[in-house]
């Protein structure tokens, strides 16, 4: 295991002082280990997090106009539920807290379980379950669809509508209304290894690839020989494209690299994605390319498209300020 | 060699039509293969670039507040004078053009031929050469030290000063005062391939890292036993520390991600980074952590520092809308 860290031991909490000490101002680290905006608010927080190693998922998007709080388990490890209640008593207003959930068995139980012990100070608190992963029904981890990168745009336009002083009702059914129309599907090329089992989770031979990989490394669809770029993000497209009606649509695209992919492939897929979106005639309003929820240093991307409206359009465009994105 | 691309001829090509697609309304790309800004300007044009497969840099940085034109080579070699002069006179203006090259000997050459052409042609055009590399005098393909992410920071602010308003020759001043101000060390743990050299430039054992690396993969200073995280953010950043005075004042902190090098160790070594800034005295005025200068899918990092006064604390802060880059 060949990594720029100090020992196994001290990752996470390395990682987090790292990510909180790159933005003192607007970020803070609780006892815990979770990371929470600095400023308190008065409008609906907005909590996710699940098992670190997807960095910049999800402290690096706390910050004005997105999560008021991060919850980051070990890695790959769902945090526990004294842990996620930690973050919601912190960020908890009067308007409530809605939690952000990726659909893995472990968070969300914990998610609830922790869910329930701010009920029980009389937190209002709500939760959704973002499961935007086309690629398999059930998974290593996971009953039903998994959640990948498509949180990032739950984030961003849950974020965005608690901004505007909505009630937790209306920013969960915002937040509903993104994951009913967001999809997406990964791959990878090589594996990524968890500092505390010191070897990689998987294996693929020079000329293999994974279709349909998870963000932990979980097995997708099928393995096969590496093909081209072009191949590959249009297979990829078809699974997505096939599962909900995009026609004459307008879509964000998220081309997102799993951690170690240089940009140059990133924009290389892109070139095709962009091609083929508008051969199918799905119009692309946005496009964001990089590392927005990523398996530590697992080469491979995923494509998320998310299907838009009016009123998710003008909370997509809506300003942020985090780490990891920022829209003016 | 296992990437993501479509063949190895046509990986400069796409990864621009990749990057221009990803903010159409922002960046168009001329035939040549150069990146321009779509809103053609009235200010100081900046024109800057060079060889391919460190990206974002240049293109990413094209927008608002930054670069008019990104000037793209084959993967790690210098783009040719006419392709440099297409680019000049693509964006060129009465108020002049501004050339920030990376300081490499093909580089600085090109650039100069096609300075004369753009003069010869009644544009009035100057440069400034970035050498904030601090790890060695002289290297494989440069005389002098070499030219690294330090550069970003050399578009951001002499971009600032150009949307001032400010004359060719205050815009030069201005990118001068960065380079005398800002000092960079980087290394590496494992290499990089350019695609049409099919294999890697340079090989390192499990147990080794090269201190001092080069963004092409050029050797360093030395290499060595891979230690941990802090103790190789100690070396970069005694070198760095040791060159100009840094006590006492405050500086811009770049931890900057080669290309494979994922988030979670980015952050780890920043967390080093910012604890031993305070014990010398150093005050960090604002923090980047990404990928902004990268050597293809090279793992590893570098550090730069920039030394601020109040104009260059202004000029950082202020307004820029880049694919790689927004500040609001």
């Amino acid at each position: 295991m060949k990594k720029l860290i100090n020992s196994v031991d001290s990752v996470e909490e390395q990682m987090i002082l790292g990510l909180v000490k790159s933005a003192p101002k607007k970020l803070r680290k609780l006892d815990c280990g979770n990371v929470v905006a600095e400023k308190k608010s008065d409008k609906v927080a907005l909590v996710s997090g699940g098992g670190s190693g997807h960095e910049p998922s999800h402290g690096g998007f706390v910050g004005k106009g997105m999560l008021d709080c991060a919850v980051a388990g070990a890695v790959f490890t769902s945090p526990t539920p004294d842990k996620i209640f930690e973050g919601i008593k912190a960020v908890a207003t009067e308007a409530g807290v809605l939690c952000i959930v990726k659909n893995y068995t472990g968070d969300v139980m914990n998610f609830e379980m922790a869910m329930d012990m701010a009920a029980d100070e009389d937190i209002k608190v709500a939760h959704v379950v973002v499961n935007d992963d086309v690629a398999v029904q059930d998974s290593l981890y996971t009953t039903g669809r998994r959640g990948v990168a498509g949180t990032v745009l739950v984030h961003k336009i849950a974020g965005a509508k608690a901004e505007t002083g909505a009630t937790l009702d209306q920013v969960k059914a915002v937040a509903e209304k993104v994951i009913a129309n967001v999809r997406t599907m990964g791959m990878a090329i090589s594996p990524c290894t968890v500092p505390a089992a010191g070897k990689p989770g998987f294996e693929l031979a020079d000329d293999e690839m994974e279709i349909g990989i998870g963000i932990h490394g979980e097995p997708g669809t099928h393995r096969d020989k590496l093909t081209s770029a072009d191949e590959i993000a249009k297979t990829l497209l078809d699974k997505i494209l096939a599962d909900i009606d995009y026609k004459n649509r307008e879509v964000v695209v998220l081309v997102n690299g799993m951690g170690a992919t240089p940009l140059m492939e990133l924009y290389i897929i892109n070139n095709f994605v962009q091609d083929y979106l508008a051969q199918a005639g799905v119009k692309v309003y946005n496009t964001m390319v990089g590392n927005y929820m990523t398996s530590i240093e697992m080469a491979g991307f995923s494509i998320t498209l998310l299907r838009l409206d009016d009123e998710l359009k003008n909370l997509y465009d809506a300003p942020a300020d985090t780490p990891a994105l920022v829209k003016a």
